[in-house]
C-alpha cells in the first residue's frame, strides 16, 4: 500500500477502507510518510469528507495507534467525560466526583488549556502537590481504590492523531467535522472507559457557533463511539456566557468546591447535574429520575465533596485546600470592571472573555506559554442582569499588574450593554443519546 | 500576508488575488513556506479549481519568479513553439527551421524526455559537439545572428513551476488543468518570445486521450498567453499513432532532416507543416495561404535545411551530420519485429511504444538515467497499414543486447492486429487561435 493511492482515491471523492485508514494512521504515528503527503490527504479529507463509517475506522486506527488503557481489572462501571472547551467549564471537577460518589468508577483523561479555553488538568494543578501524570498503572490503582481518578494525557495516547492534529493545526485543516470527531473520539477510546459523556459547548464562547454545527459533531461523536462498542451520549449545552461566575484556574477549583458544597451558581448547576445524571442513566444505575434524585443527594450529604478530597489524597495533592479554599493563594493585583451606563448586560462575546484570561497570564497563547493559577475573572453580573452605572460587573486579578489595563479594555469590548435583556436561553440545548434526541429543560 | 491565509481561502473555494499567487509563487520558489502547508494548499486548487483569471496571475508569478529570458535586443518578430510530450515528436527540429528560414527568430526552450515521451534536448545531443546549455547572452547572441537557437531550461528558469511540480508529482495533484496549464505556459512567458505556438497532443500516446480534455487544456493555455499579451494558438493534434516512424534518438533526427529535405513521412509532413504555418500566421508573415506557400518553399528549396546547419554550427555541434546524416552512429544490436499474421495493425497503444523505447535505454524511467543516443525504433508499418504473416513491422535496435528480447515482447502487447482498418483521422485536430477555433483538415 501507498500513501499516494490513499490520496488519489479520496482525491476523486472514494472511500478509504478500514486498512487504508489504518495504514495512514500508522504512516502519521511513525512517520513513515512524508508530511507533505499526509497533509495532501488531510485537505482532501477535509474537502471530500468522510462518511460514518470511514470516520470510525479512522477514529480506531488512530486510538490503536498508540497505548490503549487496559481498565478490565477494575470493579463496576468504568466511566469518562469530555468537553468540547469553554470558558469557565469547570464541569468535570463538579461532575466526576458526584458520579463517583454515586458508585460509578471515573477514569478520566483531561487535556490543558490552549486559545481561549481552559484545560482541567491546569486548573488541577493549582492544587499544591496534586499529580496529573500518573503511569498506567496508578491511574487504575486509583481509579479501583478511590472510585475517580483525573490524569493528563500520556506521552504515548493516540500519537497519530497527535502528529495528525499538529499538521492540521498549520494547514487550515483543523475544522472539518469528521476529523474533529474522530480527533477527541480516538482519545476517548484509548482512555478505556465504557460508559462516554460528552459535553458540546454551543455558542460565542465555544467552537461550535450554532446549533446545528454543534449537533452535527455531537452526533457524529456519539455514532463512534456507539460504533465503537462504548455507551455514549452527548449532551448540547449553553457557551453564549462563561459557565458560572470564576473564570481563571484556582478561581474556578474554588467555583467547583462551592459547587459541590450546594452553594454553586444555577447555570452551573444545571450543566453538572444534567452531566452526571447521563453519566449514571448510561451506567446503569437507575432510570432518569432515579439518577436525578442521587445526583442531588450526592451533592446534598456532602458524598461528592468527599470524593474531590478522596481523590486530591490519591493524587498527591493538599486535601486541605478543598475543605478550606480561602487557603488558595490570592492573586496580588486586582481591578474592578464597573458597568458604563444604567441598563443591562445584552451579550457577552465568550471568547473574548477566555481571551482576556489568556491576557490575564491565566491561559496560553501557544502550548509552551506558562500560566499564573492565581489569575483569572469573577463575574458579579452575567448576559441578562441589570446593572446600574458605576456598579461592579467583574473583577479581574493576575499576578503581574502590567497586564491587567490591557485586560480590562479587552473585557469591555467583550461586553455589550443595553436597555432590552435578551431572551433567557436554557443551558441545556440538547441530548443526543443513541438513537433518541430530546430537547432539555 | 501568510500561506495559512491562502489555503483557508481556496479550502472556500475563494479566488485567490495576483498578489496572494505572487505570494505563494515566491513561497515555493524560495522556500520561505512548509512542503506540507503548499501541498494543502496545491490540493485545495486541485479540487476547487483556479478561474481564468487566477490561473493567468499564477503563471505570470512563477515566470516572474526566476530569470526571465530578455529578447528585446533581438531584431524581427521572435516565437518560440512548445509540445506538450508524444512519441516520435521530432517536429520541433523541422518547424523551428522551417520558420526561421521565413525569417522569424526562433527562441526556444525545450526540455529533457521523461517517461514515455522524448525531449528535444536529448535529440538534439546526439549531434557531436552540440550544446543545449547556453547562458542568457549566448541564446540572445545566436538567436539575433542565427534566427534560430534550441536551447535547454537554464537552472534559475521558473523556480516556483520546479518546486510545485516536484511536489504535484508526490502529492497526486499533476492532473489539474489550470496546474498543467501554469506549469507549460510559465515557462514559455519566461522564455521571452512574442509569438507562441502550441502542439497539444491528443490520443493513446499523449497525456490528454480525448478531444474535449485537449481542447480544454489548449484554451486554457491560449487564454494565459493572450492575456499575458504574447500572441498564441495551438494545435491539438493526433497522437494515436507514433509521430512518423522514427521513435528514439538520433533517429530521430535523421527523420528530421530527411522530412526537411522533403523526403519525411506524411503525418510528419502534415504537423510540421501545420505548426510553421502557423508560427508564420502569428508572426504577421502574411495570410494563411501565403503563408502556407512559404513553409512549403522553404523546404523546396533547401533554406530550411541550412538552418538547421547554421544552428547546429552556432551551437558547436559538427554540422557535417545534418549533410550527411549516415554518418550517426549506429546501434550495434538490432531485431525485427515481424506481423504474426496477414490482416491490418488496428490500433497502436502510442505511450506503450514510448515504453518501448524507455525499455531500450533511449528514454527516461526518472530524471537520474542516462540515455543510449543510438537506440530506438523504425516503423515500416503503422496503423491502418495492411500487413503480411512473416513482413517486418519495426526495426528495434540499442547499444546493449541484454535489453532486445523484453523490448520486442513489449513491443508485440503494444500493436493490436486485426481484419477492419479503423477508420483514418486527421493529424491536425483542431486549431484554436485566439478567440476563433476551426476544425483541422
Amino acid at each position: 500500500m501507498e500513501i499516494r493511492d490513499l490520496i488519489r482515491k479520496k482525491r476523486d471523492g472514494e472511500a478509504l477502507s478500514a486498512e487504508e485508514l489504518a495504514f495512514f494512521a500508522d504512516a502519521a504515528a511513525k512517520h513513515t510518510a512524508e508530511e507533505y503527503q499526509l497533509s495532501a490527504l488531510l485537505m482532501a479529507m477535509y474537502l471530500r469528507g468522510l462518511n460514518a463509517r470511514e470516520t470510525v475506522d479512522l477514529t480506531l486506527a488512530m486510538a490503536r495507534s498508540g497505548d490503549m488503557a487496559d481498565l478490565s481489572g477494575i470493579e463496576g462501571v468504568t466511566a469518562d467525560k469530555h468537553s468540547t472547551g469553554g470558558v469557565g467549564d469547570k464541569t468535570s471537577l463538579v461532575v466526576a466526583p458526584i458520579a463517583a460518589a454515586c458508585g460509578v468508577k471515573m477514569a478520566k483523561m483531561s487535556g490543558r488549556g490552549l486559545g481561549h479555553t481552559g484545560g482541567t488538568v491546569d486548573k488541577l494543578e493549582s492544587i499544591p502537590g496534586f499529580r496529573t501524570a500518573l503511569s498506567a498503572e496508578e491511574f487504575r490503582s486509583v481509579v479501583n481504590e478511590t472510585g475517580i481518578c483525573v490524569v493528563g494525557q500520556s506521552g504515548d495516547l493516540c500519537p497519530a492523531d497527535k502528529a495528525l492534529y499538529a499538521l492540521r493545526d498549520v494547514t487550515e485543516t483543523v475544522s472539518s467535522l469528521p476529523l474533529i470527531a474522530s480527533s477527541i473520539m480516538s482519545k476517548k477510546l484509548a482512555g478505556g472507559a465504557q460508559c462516554i459523556v460528552l459535553d458540546v459547548k454551543c455558542g460565542s464562547g465555544a467552537f461550535m457557533k450554532t446549533l446545528p454545527e454543534a449537533t452535527a459533531l455531537a452526533e457524529a461523536m456519539v455514532d463512534i463511539g456507539l460504533r465503537a462498542g462504548r455507551r455514549t451520549a452527548a449532551l448540547i449545552t449553553n457557551m453564549d456566557v462563561p459557565l458560572g461566575n470564576a473564570v481563571g484556574n484556582s478561581v474556578e477549583v474554588v467555583e467547583a468546591i462551592e459547587t459541590l458544597s450546594g452553594g454553586g451558581p444555577e447555570d452551573l448547576n444545571a450543566v453538572c447535574f444534567a452531566l452526571a445524571k447521563q453519566i449514571l442513566l448510561l451506567a446503569g444505575v437507575g432510570d432518569a429520575a432515579a439518577c436525578e434524585a442521587r445526583v442531588r443527594e450526592a451533592v446534598r450529604s456532602g458524598a461528592a465533596k468527599e470524593k474531590l478530597c478522596a481523590m486530591v489524597r490519591a493524587q498527591g495533592g493538599d486535601e486541605s485546600y478543598i475543605r478550606h479554599p480561602e487557603q488558595f493563594e490570592r492573586a496580588p493585583y486586582r481591578e474592578t470592571f464597573f458597568a458604563p451606563a444604567d441598563g443591562c448586560i445584552t451579550a457577552m462575546d465568550t471568547a473574548a472573555v477566555g481571551g482576556v484570561c489568556v491576557a490575564l497570564g491565566a491561559g496560553r497563547r501557544v502550548k509552551s506559554d506558562s500560566i499564573d493559577h492565581t489569575a483569572g475573572i469573577r463575574f458579579f453580573k452575567k448576559t441578562g442582569d441589570r446593572v446600574k452605572k458605576g456598579e461592579p460587573v467583574a473583577e479581574l486579578f493576575c499576578a503581574d499588574g502590567a497586564r491587567l489595563p490591557a485586560a480590562c479594555g479587552l473585557l469591555g469590548a467583550a461586553m455589550t450593554f443595553g436597555e432590552t435583556p435578551p431572551e433567557r436561553r436554557n443551558m441545556i440545548l440538547k441530548v443526543i443519546s443513541g438513537k433518541e434526541e430530546t430537547n432539555g429543560a
